[in-house]
Protein backbone atom coordinates (compact mmCIF):
# COMPACT_ATOMS: atom_id res chain seq x y z
CA UNK A 1 0.00 0.00 0.00
CA UNK A 2 1.14 3.60 -0.61
CA UNK A 3 2.01 5.69 2.79
CA UNK A 4 -0.44 8.47 2.97
CA UNK A 5 0.80 9.97 6.47
CA UNK A 6 3.55 9.77 8.75
CA UNK A 7 3.16 9.62 12.72
CA UNK A 8 5.90 10.69 14.79
CA UNK A 9 6.83 10.10 18.38
CA UNK A 10 7.85 13.95 19.36
CA UNK A 11 9.87 13.59 23.06
CA UNK A 12 13.67 12.37 21.75
CA UNK A 13 12.78 12.06 18.26
CA UNK A 14 11.83 15.37 16.87
CA UNK A 15 12.72 17.43 20.39
CA UNK A 16 15.60 17.02 22.94
CA UNK A 17 14.23 17.30 25.73
CA UNK A 18 17.22 16.45 27.68
CA UNK A 19 19.26 19.25 26.01
CA UNK A 20 16.28 21.63 26.46
CA UNK A 21 15.39 20.87 29.70
CA UNK A 22 18.89 21.41 31.22
CA UNK A 23 19.57 24.55 29.35
CA UNK A 24 16.42 26.57 30.57
CA UNK A 25 16.19 25.19 34.31
CA UNK A 26 20.05 25.56 35.00
CA UNK A 27 19.81 29.31 35.30
CA UNK A 28 16.68 29.33 36.52
CA UNK A 29 17.76 26.86 39.92
CA UNK A 30 20.95 28.57 39.51
CA UNK A 31 18.98 32.10 40.82
CA UNK A 32 16.58 30.52 42.94
CA UNK A 33 17.71 26.52 44.39
CA UNK A 34 21.18 26.47 43.66
CA UNK A 35 21.32 23.18 45.78
CA UNK A 36 19.50 21.17 43.29
CA UNK A 37 21.43 18.95 40.30
CA UNK A 38 19.64 20.11 37.61
CA UNK A 39 21.17 17.32 35.39
CA UNK A 40 19.83 14.64 37.83
CA UNK A 41 16.62 16.50 38.24
CA UNK A 42 15.68 16.28 34.28
CA UNK A 43 17.18 12.80 34.19
CA UNK A 44 14.76 11.85 37.42
CA UNK A 45 12.10 13.64 35.89
CA UNK A 46 12.53 12.18 32.56
CA UNK A 47 12.89 8.27 34.32
CA UNK A 48 9.76 9.23 35.78
CA UNK A 49 7.64 9.45 32.50
CA UNK A 50 7.64 5.53 31.83
CA UNK A 51 6.14 4.73 35.66
CA UNK A 52 3.96 7.22 35.67
CA UNK A 53 2.36 6.19 32.62
CA UNK A 54 2.66 2.87 33.29
CA UNK A 55 0.03 2.91 36.46
CA UNK A 56 -2.51 4.47 34.13
CA UNK A 57 -1.48 1.71 31.58
CA UNK A 58 -2.40 -0.98 34.50
CA UNK A 59 -5.68 1.21 35.43
CA UNK A 60 -3.92 1.65 38.84
CA UNK A 61 -4.59 5.18 38.31
CA UNK A 62 -7.62 6.55 36.45
CA UNK A 63 -7.25 8.26 32.76
CA UNK A 64 -4.37 11.29 33.99
CA UNK A 65 -2.93 13.92 31.37
CA UNK A 66 0.66 13.73 30.77
CA UNK A 67 0.95 17.50 31.97
CA UNK A 68 -0.51 16.22 35.50
CA UNK A 69 2.04 13.18 35.92
CA UNK A 70 4.79 15.04 35.03
CA UNK A 71 3.75 18.04 37.72
CA UNK A 72 3.15 15.13 40.15
CA UNK A 73 6.73 13.25 39.26
CA UNK A 74 8.26 16.76 39.64
CA UNK A 75 6.94 17.84 42.93
CA UNK A 76 8.25 14.73 44.45
CA UNK A 77 11.62 14.95 42.77
CA UNK A 78 11.90 18.89 44.27
CA UNK A 79 10.84 17.81 47.69
CA UNK A 80 13.62 14.62 47.64
CA UNK A 81 16.13 17.22 46.41
CA UNK A 82 15.54 19.52 48.92
CA UNK A 83 14.25 22.37 47.33
CA UNK A 84 12.29 25.39 48.66
CA UNK A 85 8.75 25.00 48.55
CA UNK A 86 7.72 26.92 45.26
CA UNK A 87 4.52 29.08 44.67
CA UNK A 88 1.90 27.68 41.87
CA UNK A 89 3.28 29.91 39.36
CA UNK A 90 6.61 28.65 39.71
CA UNK A 91 5.82 25.21 39.30
CA UNK A 92 3.06 25.56 36.06
CA UNK A 93 6.58 27.03 34.84
CA UNK A 94 8.56 24.62 35.40
CA UNK A 95 6.11 21.88 34.81
CA UNK A 96 5.27 23.61 31.24
CA UNK A 97 9.29 23.56 30.15
CA UNK A 98 8.01 20.64 28.39
CA UNK A 99 5.85 22.69 26.52
CA UNK A 100 9.07 25.08 25.51
CA UNK A 101 11.18 22.04 24.08
CA UNK A 102 13.60 22.44 21.21
CA UNK A 103 13.95 19.85 18.02
CA UNK A 104 16.56 18.79 16.59
CA UNK A 105 18.09 20.43 14.37
CA UNK A 106 17.10 18.52 11.26
CA UNK A 107 13.57 18.36 12.68
CA UNK A 108 12.37 21.35 11.11
CA UNK A 109 13.76 21.17 7.65
CA UNK A 110 12.86 17.39 7.72
CA UNK A 111 9.29 17.95 8.01
CA UNK A 112 8.95 20.64 5.96
CA UNK A 113 9.92 18.51 3.02
CA UNK A 114 7.79 15.79 4.34
CA UNK A 115 4.80 17.66 4.57
CA UNK A 116 5.13 17.93 0.87
CA UNK A 117 4.14 14.67 0.00
CA UNK A 118 2.79 13.76 3.38
CA UNK A 119 0.08 14.31 5.85
CA UNK A 120 2.33 14.49 9.07
CA UNK A 121 0.79 14.61 12.85
CA UNK A 122 2.43 13.97 15.96
CA UNK A 123 1.70 10.53 17.77
CA UNK A 124 2.87 11.90 21.22
CA UNK A 125 1.98 10.85 24.87
CA UNK A 126 2.41 14.23 25.41
CA UNK A 127 -1.26 16.51 25.74
CA UNK A 128 -3.11 18.32 22.86
CA UNK A 129 -1.94 21.35 24.39
CA UNK A 130 1.73 20.61 24.89
CA UNK A 131 2.11 19.58 21.48
CA UNK A 132 0.58 22.65 20.28
CA UNK A 133 2.19 25.26 22.37
CA UNK A 134 5.68 22.95 21.47
CA UNK A 135 4.69 22.82 17.37
CA UNK A 136 3.82 26.27 17.62
CA UNK A 137 7.17 27.67 19.47
CA UNK A 138 9.34 25.64 17.29
CA UNK A 139 8.02 26.01 14.23
CA UNK A 140 7.44 22.56 13.98
CA UNK A 141 4.40 22.56 10.61
CA UNK A 142 2.25 19.41 11.69
CA UNK A 143 -1.31 19.15 9.45
CA UNK A 144 -2.94 17.97 12.84
CA UNK A 145 -2.03 16.80 16.72
CA UNK A 146 -2.83 13.37 17.40
CA UNK A 147 -2.11 11.95 20.80
CA UNK A 148 -2.51 9.92 23.84
CA UNK A 149 -5.02 12.81 25.41
CA UNK A 150 -7.62 11.74 22.42
CA UNK A 151 -7.83 8.67 23.05
CA UNK A 152 -7.33 8.17 27.01
CA UNK A 153 -4.49 5.29 26.56
CA UNK A 154 -0.86 5.90 26.30
CA UNK A 155 1.58 4.53 23.98
CA UNK A 156 2.24 2.00 23.58
CA UNK A 157 -1.29 0.78 23.82
CA UNK A 158 -2.93 -0.46 20.75
CA UNK A 159 -5.16 2.13 20.71
CA UNK A 160 -3.00 5.16 20.26
CA UNK A 161 -1.90 3.59 16.97
CA UNK A 162 -5.32 2.28 15.98
CA UNK A 163 -7.11 5.06 16.99
CA UNK A 164 -4.59 7.84 14.97
CA UNK A 165 -5.49 5.03 11.91
CA UNK A 166 -9.15 5.78 12.54
CA UNK A 167 -9.20 9.37 12.50
CA UNK A 168 -6.93 9.23 9.62
CA UNK A 169 -9.15 6.74 7.69
CA UNK A 170 -6.72 5.29 6.98
CA UNK A 171 -5.51 2.02 6.72
CA UNK A 172 -2.45 0.97 9.29
CA UNK A 173 -0.40 -0.03 5.90
CA UNK A 174 -0.67 3.58 4.66
CA UNK A 175 0.64 5.09 7.32
CA UNK A 176 4.61 5.12 8.87
CA UNK A 177 4.98 5.17 12.47
CA UNK A 178 8.38 7.21 12.92
CA UNK A 179 10.16 6.90 16.38
CA UNK A 180 13.98 6.87 17.60
CA UNK A 181 12.68 3.91 20.18
CA UNK A 182 12.53 0.76 19.10
CA UNK A 183 9.61 -0.40 21.86
CA UNK A 184 7.29 2.26 19.97
CA UNK A 185 8.31 1.01 16.31
CA UNK A 186 7.37 -2.55 17.22
CA UNK A 187 4.09 -2.03 18.72
CA UNK A 188 3.16 -0.30 15.94
CA UNK A 189 4.50 -3.08 13.24
CA UNK A 190 2.69 -5.65 14.94
CA UNK A 191 -0.51 -3.33 14.04
CA UNK A 192 0.36 -3.13 10.24
CA UNK A 193 2.04 0.10 10.76
CA UNK A 194 5.33 0.94 8.34
CA UNK A 195 7.98 1.84 10.50
CA UNK A 196 10.77 4.76 10.40
CA UNK A 197 13.57 4.26 13.11
CA UNK A 198 15.72 7.56 13.74
CA UNK A 199 19.01 7.31 15.70
CA UNK A 200 19.09 9.93 18.61
CA UNK A 201 21.97 7.55 20.35
CA UNK A 202 22.39 11.06 22.68
CA UNK A 203 19.13 11.31 23.48
CA UNK A 204 18.99 10.00 27.22
CA UNK A 205 22.80 11.62 27.42
CA UNK A 206 24.96 9.32 29.72
CA UNK A 207 22.22 7.61 31.23
CA UNK A 208 21.32 5.84 27.74
CA UNK A 209 21.00 2.32 27.79
CA UNK A 210 19.24 0.96 24.40
CA UNK A 211 17.71 2.46 21.34
CA UNK A 212 21.35 2.78 19.58
CA UNK A 213 20.07 1.41 16.82
CA UNK A 214 17.62 -0.66 15.18
CA UNK A 215 16.51 -3.84 16.60
CA UNK A 216 13.58 -4.70 14.15
CA UNK A 217 13.16 -4.84 10.72
CA UNK A 218 11.54 -1.78 9.75
CA UNK A 219 10.48 -0.25 6.54
CA UNK A 220 13.33 2.16 6.76
CA UNK A 221 16.77 3.41 9.15
CA UNK A 222 17.60 6.86 9.07
CA UNK A 223 19.89 9.07 10.57
CA UNK A 224 17.20 11.98 10.81
CA UNK A 225 14.18 13.49 9.43
CA UNK A 226 16.46 15.21 6.52
CA UNK A 227 17.47 11.94 5.58
CA UNK A 228 14.17 10.17 6.17
CA UNK A 229 13.09 12.79 3.63
CA UNK A 230 15.52 12.58 1.18
CA UNK A 231 14.84 8.09 1.29
CA UNK A 232 10.87 8.73 0.88
CA UNK A 233 11.38 10.64 -1.95
CA UNK A 234 10.56 14.46 -0.53
CA UNK B 1 -9.15 37.85 30.00
CA UNK B 2 -6.61 37.68 27.44
CA UNK B 3 -7.74 35.74 24.24
CA UNK B 4 -4.96 33.10 23.22
CA UNK B 5 -6.42 30.82 20.79
CA UNK B 6 -9.46 31.58 17.74
CA UNK B 7 -11.54 28.75 17.02
CA UNK B 8 -13.43 28.68 13.75
CA UNK B 9 -16.46 26.83 12.12
CA UNK B 10 -15.59 25.98 8.73
CA UNK B 11 -18.45 25.33 6.51
CA UNK B 12 -19.58 28.74 5.09
CA UNK B 13 -17.04 30.57 7.02
CA UNK B 14 -14.06 29.19 5.97
CA UNK B 15 -14.85 27.39 2.97
CA UNK B 16 -17.34 28.41 -0.09
CA UNK B 17 -18.80 24.43 0.11
CA UNK B 18 -22.12 25.41 -2.22
CA UNK B 19 -19.77 27.39 -5.02
CA UNK B 20 -16.82 24.57 -4.86
CA UNK B 21 -19.41 21.34 -4.68
CA UNK B 22 -21.55 23.07 -8.12
CA UNK B 23 -18.01 24.52 -9.43
CA UNK B 24 -16.77 20.69 -9.12
CA UNK B 25 -19.41 18.38 -9.28
CA UNK B 26 -20.88 20.32 -13.19
CA UNK B 27 -19.05 19.11 -15.44
CA UNK B 28 -18.86 15.14 -13.49
CA UNK B 29 -22.70 14.97 -13.36
CA UNK B 30 -22.63 16.71 -17.26
CA UNK B 31 -20.81 13.74 -18.44
CA UNK B 32 -22.29 11.07 -16.28
CA UNK B 33 -25.84 12.19 -15.35
CA UNK B 34 -26.77 14.99 -17.82
CA UNK B 35 -30.37 14.49 -16.13
CA UNK B 36 -29.08 15.46 -12.60
CA UNK B 37 -29.22 19.02 -11.41
CA UNK B 38 -26.57 19.98 -9.61
CA UNK B 39 -27.65 22.92 -8.04
CA UNK B 40 -30.61 21.52 -6.51
CA UNK B 41 -28.84 18.23 -6.01
CA UNK B 42 -26.14 20.49 -3.50
CA UNK B 43 -28.26 22.53 -2.30
CA UNK B 44 -30.53 19.83 -1.02
CA UNK B 45 -27.50 17.65 0.50
CA UNK B 46 -26.69 20.57 2.39
CA UNK B 47 -30.04 20.58 3.31
CA UNK B 48 -30.24 17.38 4.79
CA UNK B 49 -26.86 18.09 7.28
CA UNK B 50 -28.61 19.74 10.09
CA UNK B 51 -31.56 17.04 10.39
CA UNK B 52 -28.62 14.27 9.86
CA UNK B 53 -26.45 15.56 13.02
CA UNK B 54 -29.70 16.18 14.46
CA UNK B 55 -31.05 12.53 14.70
CA UNK B 56 -27.19 11.72 16.17
CA UNK B 57 -27.84 14.48 18.75
CA UNK B 58 -31.37 13.57 19.81
CA UNK B 59 -30.15 9.76 20.10
CA UNK B 60 -32.01 8.35 17.33
CA UNK B 61 -28.90 7.44 15.99
CA UNK B 62 -25.50 6.38 17.86
CA UNK B 63 -22.15 8.55 16.83
CA UNK B 64 -21.97 8.81 13.20
CA UNK B 65 -19.27 10.71 11.69
CA UNK B 66 -20.11 13.51 8.95
CA UNK B 67 -18.48 11.49 6.27
CA UNK B 68 -21.08 8.45 6.51
CA UNK B 69 -24.15 11.24 7.19
CA UNK B 70 -23.32 12.78 3.57
CA UNK B 71 -22.55 9.37 2.04
CA UNK B 72 -25.91 8.52 3.10
CA UNK B 73 -27.52 11.55 2.11
CA UNK B 74 -25.78 11.54 -1.07
CA UNK B 75 -27.49 7.86 -2.04
CA UNK B 76 -31.00 9.33 -1.13
CA UNK B 77 -30.89 12.54 -2.74
CA UNK B 78 -28.84 10.70 -6.04
CA UNK B 79 -31.47 7.72 -5.99
CA UNK B 80 -34.75 10.73 -5.41
CA UNK B 81 -33.20 12.50 -8.95
CA UNK B 82 -33.45 9.18 -10.52
CA UNK B 83 -29.36 9.51 -11.25
CA UNK B 84 -28.31 5.81 -12.48
CA UNK B 85 -26.57 3.54 -9.94
CA UNK B 86 -23.03 4.79 -9.38
CA UNK B 87 -19.80 2.34 -8.16
CA UNK B 88 -18.52 2.68 -4.74
CA UNK B 89 -15.59 4.61 -6.42
CA UNK B 90 -17.91 7.03 -7.75
CA UNK B 91 -19.68 7.66 -4.37
CA UNK B 92 -16.42 7.66 -2.38
CA UNK B 93 -15.33 10.70 -5.16
CA UNK B 94 -18.84 12.38 -4.57
CA UNK B 95 -18.73 12.01 -0.99
CA UNK B 96 -15.35 13.21 -0.74
CA UNK B 97 -16.09 16.42 -2.50
CA UNK B 98 -16.59 17.71 0.87
CA UNK B 99 -12.94 16.81 1.18
CA UNK B 100 -11.83 19.46 -1.50
CA UNK B 101 -13.26 22.68 -0.76
CA UNK B 102 -12.19 25.72 -2.04
CA UNK B 103 -11.67 28.39 0.68
CA UNK B 104 -13.21 32.43 0.25
CA UNK B 105 -10.49 34.40 -1.00
CA UNK B 106 -9.79 36.06 2.29
CA UNK B 107 -9.70 33.09 4.58
CA UNK B 108 -6.07 32.06 3.90
CA UNK B 109 -4.68 35.67 4.09
CA UNK B 110 -6.79 36.11 7.34
CA UNK B 111 -5.41 33.03 8.94
CA UNK B 112 -2.00 33.35 7.84
CA UNK B 113 -2.17 36.91 9.86
CA UNK B 114 -4.36 35.35 12.99
CA UNK B 115 -1.93 32.36 13.49
CA UNK B 116 0.94 34.53 14.57
CA UNK B 117 -0.81 36.05 17.59
CA UNK B 118 -3.09 33.20 18.27
CA UNK B 119 -3.48 29.71 18.07
CA UNK B 120 -5.77 28.46 15.49
CA UNK B 121 -8.24 25.63 14.95
CA UNK B 122 -11.17 24.53 13.38
CA UNK B 123 -13.71 23.84 15.32
CA UNK B 124 -16.19 22.35 13.12
CA UNK B 125 -19.08 19.07 12.57
CA UNK B 126 -16.59 17.90 9.51
CA UNK B 127 -14.23 15.12 10.14
CA UNK B 128 -10.70 14.91 11.53
CA UNK B 129 -9.64 13.49 7.92
CA UNK B 130 -11.91 15.83 6.13
CA UNK B 131 -10.43 18.87 7.68
CA UNK B 132 -7.27 17.26 7.32
CA UNK B 133 -7.55 17.01 3.48
CA UNK B 134 -9.44 20.47 3.10
CA UNK B 135 -6.56 22.05 4.89
CA UNK B 136 -3.90 20.68 3.29
CA UNK B 137 -5.18 21.38 -0.08
CA UNK B 138 -6.68 24.50 0.54
CA UNK B 139 -3.38 25.73 2.23
CA UNK B 140 -5.14 26.46 5.91
CA UNK B 141 -2.37 26.90 8.14
CA UNK B 142 -4.24 25.47 11.49
CA UNK B 143 -2.16 24.87 14.47
CA UNK B 144 -4.61 21.85 14.95
CA UNK B 145 -8.05 20.08 14.13
CA UNK B 146 -10.31 20.39 16.51
CA UNK B 147 -13.62 18.84 15.42
CA UNK B 148 -17.11 17.52 16.63
CA UNK B 149 -15.33 14.13 15.98
CA UNK B 150 -13.43 14.02 18.91
CA UNK B 151 -16.49 14.58 21.06
CA UNK B 152 -18.84 12.23 19.56
CA UNK B 153 -21.25 15.76 19.66
CA UNK B 154 -22.26 17.64 16.96
CA UNK B 155 -22.37 21.88 17.46
CA UNK B 156 -24.24 23.34 18.82
CA UNK B 157 -24.26 20.35 21.93
CA UNK B 158 -22.41 22.14 24.46
CA UNK B 159 -19.60 19.01 24.77
CA UNK B 160 -18.03 20.67 21.33
CA UNK B 161 -17.06 23.89 22.91
CA UNK B 162 -16.47 22.30 26.46
CA UNK B 163 -14.39 19.80 25.04
CA UNK B 164 -12.43 21.78 22.73
CA UNK B 165 -11.48 24.36 26.16
CA UNK B 166 -10.04 21.37 27.89
CA UNK B 167 -7.90 20.50 25.38
CA UNK B 168 -6.33 23.88 24.67
CA UNK B 169 -6.19 23.93 28.86
CA UNK B 170 -7.68 27.28 28.42
CA UNK B 171 -11.01 28.73 30.20
CA UNK B 172 -13.49 29.58 27.59
CA UNK B 173 -13.17 32.79 28.03
CA UNK B 174 -9.65 33.04 26.44
CA UNK B 175 -10.73 31.41 23.26
CA UNK B 176 -13.36 33.52 20.33
CA UNK B 177 -15.00 31.80 18.72
CA UNK B 178 -15.37 32.66 14.83
CA UNK B 179 -18.72 31.99 12.99
CA UNK B 180 -20.63 33.32 10.02
CA UNK B 181 -23.76 31.32 11.77
CA UNK B 182 -25.18 32.87 15.05
CA UNK B 183 -26.71 29.50 16.38
CA UNK B 184 -22.91 28.28 16.16
CA UNK B 185 -22.10 31.74 18.20
CA UNK B 186 -24.86 31.99 20.92
CA UNK B 187 -24.31 28.60 21.64
CA UNK B 188 -20.63 29.17 22.46
CA UNK B 189 -21.35 33.00 23.90
CA UNK B 190 -24.03 30.96 26.58
CA UNK B 191 -20.40 28.93 27.89
CA UNK B 192 -18.18 32.03 27.73
CA UNK B 193 -16.82 32.16 24.67
CA UNK B 194 -15.71 35.57 23.39
CA UNK B 195 -17.16 35.77 19.84
CA UNK B 196 -17.06 36.98 16.34
CA UNK B 197 -19.29 37.18 13.54
CA UNK B 198 -18.25 36.81 9.92
CA UNK B 199 -20.27 38.18 7.68
CA UNK B 200 -21.08 35.22 4.55
CA UNK B 201 -24.33 36.62 3.35
CA UNK B 202 -24.21 34.43 -0.28
CA UNK B 203 -23.29 31.37 1.81
CA UNK B 204 -26.44 29.42 1.11
CA UNK B 205 -26.84 31.48 -2.44
CA UNK B 206 -30.63 32.21 -3.32
CA UNK B 207 -31.80 29.60 -0.66
CA UNK B 208 -30.33 31.56 2.18
CA UNK B 209 -32.70 32.95 4.89
CA UNK B 210 -29.98 33.86 7.77
CA UNK B 211 -27.09 35.29 9.04
CA UNK B 212 -27.50 38.26 6.63
CA UNK B 213 -25.67 39.87 9.79
CA UNK B 214 -25.01 39.81 13.43
CA UNK B 215 -28.23 38.63 15.72
CA UNK B 216 -26.49 38.82 19.05
CA UNK B 217 -24.31 40.76 20.66
CA UNK B 218 -20.47 39.31 20.25
CA UNK B 219 -16.57 40.41 20.72
CA UNK B 220 -16.54 41.55 16.99
CA UNK B 221 -18.11 41.49 13.78
CA UNK B 222 -15.98 41.50 10.82
CA UNK B 223 -16.70 41.63 6.94
CA UNK B 224 -14.43 38.65 6.51
CA UNK B 225 -11.18 36.96 8.19
CA UNK B 226 -8.75 39.94 7.20
CA UNK B 227 -10.81 42.22 8.59
CA UNK B 228 -10.92 40.31 11.40
CA UNK B 229 -6.94 40.11 11.61
CA UNK B 230 -6.69 43.91 11.76
CA UNK B 231 -9.16 44.40 13.71
CA UNK B 232 -7.89 42.08 16.47
CA UNK B 233 -3.96 43.70 15.62
CA UNK B 234 -3.08 40.97 13.65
Amino acid sequence: MTIKALTFDVFGTVVDWRGSLIQELTPWFASRAPGVDVVSLVDDWRGAYVPSMDRVRRGELPWTGLDTLHRQSLEQLLAAAGAPAFGEEDLVWLTRAWWRLTPWSDSVPGLQRLKKKFTISPLSNGSVALLTALAKRAGLPWDLILCSELFRHYKRDPEVYLGAAALLQLDPAEIMMVAAHNDDLLAAQKLGFATAFIGRPTEYGPRQTKDFGPEGSYTHVAADLVDLAHRLGC
